[in-house]
């Protein structure tokens, strides 16, 4: 399951099961857990000076697809999965099952929550710190310099279960409240109540997000989304989810999660 | 013509001089036509288990330029072109001489016809149709899910001779009539009608797209660009175009196309 | 300090005390100067027939970062630094140490001045002209057609201590005065004055760039940014810009410098 031009220090510590594709390399200072799959072309371990000697540590199941670049220095949780050519440097500590897509370019230093998905090419700026159960589409960048360039950070805080839509920026030391959704293409730059829509260049409060309809001629309203979206979570996540939002919720929504 | 550090399936059907370069992975369940030549470090064919299946089927004269991904499950007509580092998920179908710039993310599930031009960097939402003579610019993306994250997916309409410029989003569902202009930085939400330049966040019909004077002096209409611009395409569609247009706009087309 | 599996031509002139990573490819056409590092798979002198037998020049002390791909034909002075995954096609121009980010994308075919530093995720379009100690920020676009597709190209300028900020598109032919900001997520359509701030979609004069204050508790001005920002310039720059400003930014500023 080790492809023979597979170029691993005998320092890494891959865990029981763990496959490795061809003309990837994994330098030494680097602990993989039991049952992962990392594809062709990657590097896992770059050297990173300011990592200070501290490993890269990916938990059990992890899938790394091809391509991609993860330096030392960084903790991950089990059920790590990316898409292909994903960028992720030093100083990154993510919970459980988070999902890197196609392109993904983290920065490193920064907060992670469990069950996060970033999709294809999203940039997340140091010093950010995203919540639980977050969703952000493709080509959004968390940033973090109120008046570049300059040595002054204020990293982004994404909430819990907050979606970021397509091409939307995150300003410097804004903080987007649970639940909250942010429209495509807007520029954010103050802080978003939980549960309300910002959208815009700049971002302007447009409604609660329960307004929004779900376009599947349900009638019911499209969030807080884990009232009708499961799919890829857990099942005691979902069980929770559905107590949360009682019984009548439960059987589209149980249908879905297994789909 | 085969790099000797080429890992290819015994499985898959390469054409007549064909080339693979170094470093470049092909799996088995690929056919690609005679003539064509695939860069250094690409990965061809990787398995999808969506693809059910179904092979990658490339047609002849090919240019899949380095660091390329193409999962199984897809199908391209003859001439197809792309830059560096694509991805290409399984379910995409493609007309004649498609080209995919650098870092294009073609997320599969998707219908694209003859002789459209991806430049750097475009995603593909799955469930997109794009038509044909199509133009996407750097940076924008055709989105599909109305309300994120949910299991409704609205695919976009891209119809014939649509020119979508840099850095704009188009919203689920919508349809963008034939030889319409999306401009730069651009949130498209409704659809577009034929022939109509749209802009802004969100965009609004701003004029007709004859409206807009070629920038050379020649005080001719910039559309329909079917009437100027006749790089890369083959002469018996040039001479369509320019039959359509009339003698008057033979002189200095022709020369263009022969450039 | 050359990985055995890396591929370099016989005709490949490298420097003294020069590194190759694993599974890299060095064409003939190049030239890289002394103590310069290139990481794992690479492509560097990528054929070009546009760039008519010119060769890549890099001066010394070049770091190019893995997955990255040069193309024959372009220039740089030393001190090169890259990301991963660049792309840098024939024609590119650049002077002293050049930063490109990680993901970016140079179509070549421009002029790049000195110190000049993109970060992640940027595109600059032919004929673009960027000036000395300019900053261009992640997802910034340089457009170059005023009507696409046409054959019509007006390149954008960017005047010395420009910053760009993420995800911006700068429309074809526009110039970019001396020490101007442009705000984040803007489209820049006309000319934009020295030392001011345009932001928006389009893009509207804001302020003058000394109206906005560093948020360090300072109370002094963010702009111009080489007053205080002096991270990873030569001494003797600092210093001229030290003497520019007068003694009363000193202390602070030497002491950023050093870090």
């Amino acid at each position: 399951m080790i492809h023979p031009t597979a170029l691993i220090s005998p320092d890494a510590q891959l865990g029981a099961d763990t496959s490795v594709g061809a003309y990837t390399i994994i330098h030494g200072n680097v602990r993989i857990g039991d049952g992962s799959f990392i594809g062709s072309h990657c590097e896992i371990g770059h050297p990173a000076p300011r990592a200070q000697g501290r490993p890269l540590v990916i938990g059990r199941g992890a899938n790394i697809r091809s391509h991609s670049i993860f330096y030392e220095g960084s903790i991950f949780g089990d059920g790590l999965v990316t898409g292909h050519r994903v960028t992720v440097r030093e100083g990154t500590q993510a919970g459980l099952n988070l999902q890197i897509g196609t392109l993904g370019d983290i920065q490193g230093t920064c907060q992670i929550g469990n069950y996060v998905r970033f999709h294809s090419n999203v940039h997340i700026g140091q010093h950010s710190t995203v919540g639980d159960f977050v969703w952000i589409f493709p080509y959004v960048v968390l940033t973090n310099d109120p008046h570049p360039p300059s040595e002054v950070m204020r990293g982004v805080t994404l909430r819990d279960y907050v979606a970021v839509a397509t091409m939307s920026v995150i300003l410097p030391g804004v903080e987007v409240g649970q639940g909250a959704l942010i429209g495509a293409n807007s520029s954010v730059s103050r802080n978003v109540d939980p549960d309300t829509v910002a959208a815009g260049v700049p971002a302007k409060m447009i409604c609660r997000t329960e307004e929004i309809l779900l376009k599947d001629g349900s009638g019911h309203s499209a969030y807080p989304w884990r009232r009708h979206f499961h799919r890829g979570y857990p099942d005691e996540v979902v069980a929770r989810w559905l107590k949360e939002f009682g019984a009548g919720a439960s059987v589209d929504s149980v249908s879905g999660a297994t789909e």
